[in-house]
């Protein structure tokens, strides 16, 4: 090697030794005599010292002419420091160097490579390889790599095997856009990067594999917002003869398992929930269950505490459904102004918003008295369980918008008031999905999770009655609002899988020609098996408490689709297209 | 779960236990009203016993009306077998069956699920997920999980980070040809799926990594031959302030590492060779050095024995050398016909072949005694270090073809004298390859191992002056005469690296273009690193003790590079290619 230690390993106890360290050059103060450089490398940061009179002078000439980001060399003896620096881990220790080497010079980067850096997003993309140099970009793919270790030790521990899945695959309409690999030996064809492997992993189910998993790259052709990459990774995971009820206590385990090993955190046992409940309470199949305002419909199914006294806007309204912000009654007038205007933003596209401000005086003050008299806002009070500070919120309307709106709301109720802390952490199930919704665009039934999902046995004869009744076996996992793992129980026999296609529009023809083979492979002893993916850069990102999944990608694309560090996709030449028997438009 | 065993873990203590098993039926016989059904997962075989007048009526049934294949479970008692099978882990119990159900029933198979099979090649592969139930194939699989599995905690114990490089990259000219990804939201223009992580790894070392690897999946659009595969799986590793020694040293550390944990076998310390002396003495870049037979040159630069006596072809050919086959000279004259035409055939272009028989009597006899004298043959075998019944083979011609027919011979004979067992080990560091080689047809020099490799530090001058006598600072590692592995010292300063791609044929602006990023990000602070790459698949395989990658990739292509299990590649939509303005010509 060309250094004898890290950076990041010398202490009290090497004091005299010789050493020699490799790194970067961090920092240099020159003063009075006297050169102290910060040298750094993955593994910590070590003071170097050079001393005029002491140090020789040839070497304290090249520490002289070194800038930030140098790579060097140096040899040196550990001695113990006089002013001892407890930030760092060798802070006890500095390097007097007696010789030194610049391996490598360096440009001055184009920003600071310090936790807190001063270059914006576009250039730290372009130069990701100076990013990565900062302590907190590295230390997330550090934690990304342990998540993946963790991973596989407790998948391991419970004997499933790990399986690569081929990435060129066959294109399929089903689901989102693909990508596609034109194919030189069959002109006129293509591949297709796989959106999941979930064909592969069934297909190793009925080839008696018992217990995959994989952590592997994924891929979808979609417009891509902030926290979408073109290309992201899933742990993938599939069982055999297995209940939903064993899906959920095995993958429950896998996180818990988790949190404990990655974060040190004990994750109480994760709480369940079905989607109508999810929805009902908070508007989303995803709730964020750090802090609770569940919803209370004024008027919904349950009762009606708003009807008949003149205010059509409630009374013209399918839904009638608020929540109470804790210790919110403060919020001034021109407050609730700024946030009615916030929820009207096109984004959310509420009509409005209806306030209850319970004064800590017991009084009762809405934006509706006009119409209720105080009796009725009372049992509205009741109805949300408010105390005195307390304030309510209610939107109306369309119920399933209304819903949706509500939902955004209270999430920004629960930021406002610090509810969402990034490192309390909240883990839930979500149950019960509906197998199938209606798309009015299409006109047509799609699977909401993927044509592969199993209804609720119970459920199956209301397949030729009430489509939109039947609950699927399907399950999500929801830390924190951020749905970070879903799966379900998969239909295994072939008249089943068949007459789900038939719901999705598949002629008999189409079904075969798509997805022939896994219905071929049904008919040779399929074992009932069901299975869970989770979202791994998001998953990362959760633990290292960031709202982006792109810090923990060490070679994201922009939001373009672009690589703009190594300017990919890029034009390729005519012979290349000519040999693949395509052409551009 | 739906078992509460599975079919490999029931023994005598567990008799009297009332368990349920699930699994595929693999035999049943039905005699004297007793059935034996033997019930097969992905753990063991577990016998199932129905017996006339003990077992319910309808439990024998059902029993009676399975199928080979067929999913079933079974509840019953274990109990002790009368008759035990020492071959099979369960084989002192048997389970007594009071309730049976069909999971799923089964189609006839096209071929027997047993570890020989009737089915052919390609109905394996149409039929993938049932070869997989087959015991071998599976094993394999598990094999693979094993080595990936070991090579993670080796290199993880090292300090080394796991990173994701991304799939969708740039494409570039240089190397094998990519397979390309057409960008929709860049029309026009196109990503390229990597044939290796190389600039990214190297990246990650500009980025202060220091340690890297990645078990990953690369891809070339290369013609298949038996034992390529479109995508293939690489260990890709990298290291910064390191020389070629500790490279060496670390992932010889791996491989024996990986001997002890996955085979229990002590792979002695790895040898190590130079390119030149593996040419000279075996012909070959990898030699199989599990048995000896090197080659000796009768007439090359050290000596010449031939010349001379009036033999025209020896005295004409650039190079004379042969092996010696230990304990051959019982090879009768049609056995040396056929081996001469052996070596006749295209694939090896000999143009024929002398042999010296040393009989055990001590007689010489040779094909050549028309020309020289037994004086001359007899100091042909002292060259050889002959002994009474070995046979001496001999070809001649212009070097470099002598040489690679005479390794094809040398292969051959070890075959034929069973010195190349498949569970026999012999691994072998071969060094100093050169830095260039020279492609006639293009007339231009080519990396022989990339653009990346660097020379050595003392034949940096010959760059001026004779390219073909620069040796990089590259190695490969060989096991049994298979390339499994391969690296070098990377080039770390921008300078070289220009004048590298100078070499190439590049322009100035060509090299800026494609690999300006990389050139770039030298001038931020680049370290020493240095790197190495194993083909996991081959490895794999190795470890299982086979010739061909295939059966130890889950679902492989075949030669024309289809999956015929899913029809992929295939025709996609006009829609699709629209979106991707792309036509198919």
């Amino acid at each position: 090697m060309l250094r004898t230690h890290t950076c990041g390993e010398l202490s009290l106890e090497h004091v005299n030794q010789e050493v020699v360290l490799c790194g970067w050059v961090q920092r240099v103060r020159d003063k009075g005599g006297m050169i102290w450089l910060d040298l750094r490398d993955r593994y910590g940061i070590t003071q170097l010292l050079f001393e005029e009179g002491k140090t020789q002078a040839n070497v304290l000439e090249i520490a002289r002419s070194l800038g930030r980001e140098f790579v060097i060399s140096a040899k040196g003896q550990v001695i113990e420091r006089l002013s001892k620096n407890d930030k760092i881990a060798t802070g006890d220790i500095e390097i007097r160097i007696s010789e030194l080497n610049i391996l490598n010079p360096a440009k001055l980067p184009p920003f600071l490579i310090e936790d807190e850096t001063d270059g914006g997003d576009d250039i730290r993309m372009k130069y990701r390889y100076l990013d990565l140099r900062r302590n907190n970009v590295r230390k997330n793919l550090q934690l990304r790599h342990q998540v993946a270790r963790h991973t596989r030790a407790y998948l391991d521990e419970l004997d499933f095997i790990e399986v690569e899945t081929p990435v060129l695959i066959k294109s399929t309409p089903e689901g989102a856009r693909d990508f596609v690999v034109p194919s030189r030996m069959n002109p006129g064809e293509f591949y297709a990067l796989p959106q999941s492997p979930q064909t592969f992993k069934q297909l190793l189910m009925v080839a008696g594999f018992d217990r995959y998993y994989q952590i592997v790259k994924c891929f979808r052709d979609e417009d891509l917002r902030a926290d979408r990459q073109p290309e992201f990774t899933q742990i993938d995971c599939e069982m055999s003869f297995v209940t939903q009820e064993d899906v959920l206590n095995t993958f429950e385990g896998l996180i818990r398992n988790l949190f404990s090993k990655v974060k040190g955190l004990d994750l109480p046992e994760v709480p369940r929930m079905t989607y109508a409940d999810a929805m009902r309470l908070y508007g989303s199949d995803k709730p964020d269950i750090r802090f609770d305002m569940q919803f209370v419909e004024l008027k919904g199914a349950a009762q009606d505490l708003t009807s008949g006294k003149g205010f059509s806007v409630f009374d013209d309204a399918e839904l009638v459904v608020g929540i109470c912000a804790p210790d919110s009654a403060v919020y001034t007038r021109k407050q609730l102004d700024e946030l009615t205007e916030w929820l009207k933003r096109p984004q959310i596209g509420a009509k409005g918003l209806i306030y209850v401000r319970y004064n800590t005086d017991g009084s009762l003050k809405s934006s509706v008295d006009k119409f209720y008299a105080e009796e009725d806002i009372k049992k509205w009070a009741e109805a949300f369980n408010a105390k005195p500070g307390d304030l309510i919120l209610i939107i109306s309307g369309a119920a399933d918008k209304a819903r949706k709106q509500l939902n955004e709301l209270r999430l920004e109720m629960g930021t406002r008031l610090g509810l969402r802390s990034s490192d309390e952490y909240s883990a839930l199930w979500v149950l019960d999905f509906p197998l199938l919704e209606y798309g009015e665009a299409e006109n047509r039934w799609f699977a909401m999770h993927h044509p592969f999902t199993s209804p609720k046995p119970e459920d199956i004869p209301l397949l030729d009655k009430n489509l939109g009744a039947v609950r699927a076996n399907a399950y999500d996992m929801v830390i924190n609002g951020v749905e970070v793992g879903g799966g379900s129980v998969r239909i295994f026999e072939k008249e089943l899988q068949k007459q789900m296609f038939g719901i999705l529009g598949f002629t008999e023809e189409e079904a075969q020609e798509q997805f022939g083979f896994l219905m071929n492979a049904f008919e040779f002893g399929a074992p009932p098996h069901a299975g869970i993916a989770f979202g791994f850069d998001r998953l990362c990102s959760i633990f290292g408490g960031a709202d982006s999944i792109r810090d923990f990608i060490a070679f994201p694309k922009n939001n373009s689709g672009r690589d703009v560090m190594i300017d990919s996709p890029s034009v390729i030449s005519d012979a290349q297209l000519k040999e693949l028997a395509i052409k551009v438009e």
